[in-house]
């Protein structure tokens, strides 16, 4: 089992990454101390992880809250059912949720712990792989505006995040793949050599070698973890792990949550990003074809051949990375080195968007 | 004008506290620096002041945003409102909303600032009593569940508190002596001295002389703002400004939002609370008599008939400041010196409500 610290402080916390986690009595009783709990999770995951979970903490007050499945979930209406479970079992303020799922219950139920009582003790439990490599780490918790991807939420950082690397291999093809888009994202923003390791031990990872597995989970884990303590409330650095979603978080707008898997979405923008980088003549023709290729190879879309370019960039304009002073975008200078631009020339990327919906 | 600041490290802030400093351009432009603005209030206060604030900020690109007055409002579907006009409005993350109005506005305002975005700033205009000894300060914003009051919310500090005290006195009266519960509150738990004063100005400030206003807003921001400075997230010494708010709360939610005004529950709370420490030999006969005089010199209920104390002590169980050790309550050892108690002796609590709703 590995262990990553994210460090920031009287809220710091640990991250389990391993095969069989959850099955792991000690760990997880030690990592959850509270006497009361109640597990978050959706009618997918119940069916395989649920009833292990509590059995293992058959010793506390447990009550567990089923969801459906599913992005469209996340909003102020699910929050609230989240909520009357707390009020209606008496859930006192020194209670824990737990989070077991994808990214959507992550961030519901983080957000949940966020507010319930101003605030209670959260684990997340992450069992896809984007929230491993992505959305259990950082304390982004929220919900969906129907306008607006994520524009309703907290900074509430998890008490400590297991994440079971088996759970992976249990994926839907398709949602696995999604989370490789966060996976190569990492290297990108940041880190050339793990970048270059992706496409060289592409085959490893897409065979889900349980040593690739968890190699990527880790190191994107300890990628986040370090820019995350060095900039919590996205005021700097944390910026730069927005590539690929300022297009993505406005082509999800404009498709309806669902169409697109959110890693996919990121795909289709980190891809956008790369060609609007090249454009302005940040990033060289032979290195926006090496994007293209590994995005590619890991069976994730690079194009949308049917949006609208003039929507989504409205779209693009309304995304909550922006400030009163413009659009604010993430591009590459190279590959593992992203940087975060306020206002590229909206020319150049009404450009790509064209040139990218024709394609 | 006096200035007290809320010494929170990045989070400090100044309270200005004085009369007609709605009106002074200068020091409004000065503490309100975004770009964009919304202020929130609702159809009481917005006749009143909220021309003339949208005159001071004209430079600004601003909206408003009228809800309807009362304590019905403090819910989750009035936030919803709060956050359409904020992305339909396309608020961006360097906007400030603005609370102008009493507790509930505030509440709501700053629950939202907390909210939208996962946090944007917020300014408190409070222009009730109520609002400006107590819930401006401190940071703690949220709604009500309708099962329980204040259950969810936020810590989220504001950037400044803009305290006019002439607006204290176009409160109808009842809304002022409810405010006055809390100015009692602040002398009780913390400063015999305060205590003392109210006892012999209390015809001053009932006949609103404005030094005597300025003075009790002062003291109790002085006191609360010191409380919150050491313990921001009531871990510790905060849980004293619950004095009288166990039972204060518990009978809010059995008489329905509305019946009983905040501050009045709160001083039935208080008389309930130092009879209860009577009971327990905390505190002396003599001593419980001042409460009781001073609150019901101040025009506040002591007692309410009508309650059912076996209901009332229930919903004291369900208080969001218990723990799962048992009910927390705050009484007082003296005038002056308030108390936090874990699982006081229920047989004596039960006596006292039986004993008041008798009476």
């Amino acid at each position: 089992m590995d262990t990553i610290r994210v460090s920031l402080g009287d809220r710091s916390y640990p991250i389990y990454i391993g095969s069989k986690i959850m099955q792991d009595q000690d760990l997880v009783q030690n990592a959850i101390t509270a006497k009361q709990v109640l597990i978050v999770t959706n009618n997918v995951v119940a069916p395989l992880y649920l009833r292990q979970l509590e059995t293992t903490l058959s010793a506390k007050q447990q009550h567990s809250l089923i969801l459906p499945d599913g992005e469209s979930e996340k909003t102020l209406p699910t929050l609230s059912r989240v909520l009357d479970v707390l009020v209606q079992k008496k859930f006192h303020r020194d209670a824990c949720l737990i989070a077991l799922g994808g990214g959507v219950i992550g961030d519901i139920t983080g957000f949940a712990a966020a507010c319930y009582q101003r605030g209670v003790e959260f684990v997340q439990i992450p069992t896809t792989l984007l929230a491993q490599v992505d959305s259990s780490v950082g304390g982004k918790t929220g919900v969906n505006h129907p306008e607006a991807k994520n524009m309703i939420g907290a900074f509430h950082q998890p008490n400590c995040v297991l994440a079971d690397t088996d759970s992976i291999r249990t994926l839907p093809k398709r949602q696995f793949y999604s989370g490789l888009a966060e996976v190569i994202k990492h290297g990108l923003i940041l880190d050339r050599e793990f970048f270059d390791w992706l496409e060289d031990n592409l085959i490893n990872v897409l065979t889900q070698d349980m040593n690739a597995l968890t190699y990527i989970v880790r190191k994107s884990c300890e990628i986040k973890a370090d820019i995350v303590a060095k900039d919590e409330l996205e005021q700097g650095a944390r910026a730069l792990l927005n590539l690929g979603h300022t297009f993505g978080h406005a082509l999800e707008s404009l498709k309806g949550y669902g169409e697109w898997l959110h890693g996919e979405a990121v795909a289709i923008g980190i891809n956008l990003a790369a060609e609007t980088s090249r454009e302005l003549g940040m990033l060289d023709a032979e290195d926006c074809k090496k994007i293209r290729s590994l995005l590619t190879q890991a069976n994730l879309p690079i194009v949308d051949p049917n949006i609208d370019s003039n929507e989504l960039f409205k779209l693009m304009k309304l995304d909550k990375k922006n400030s009163s002073s413009g659009l604010r975008m993430v591009l590459l200078k190279n590959l593992g080195k992203g940087v975060v631009i306020t206002n590229p020339n909206e020319k150049i990327i009404k450009k790509v968007l064209q040139a990218q919906s024709k394609s």
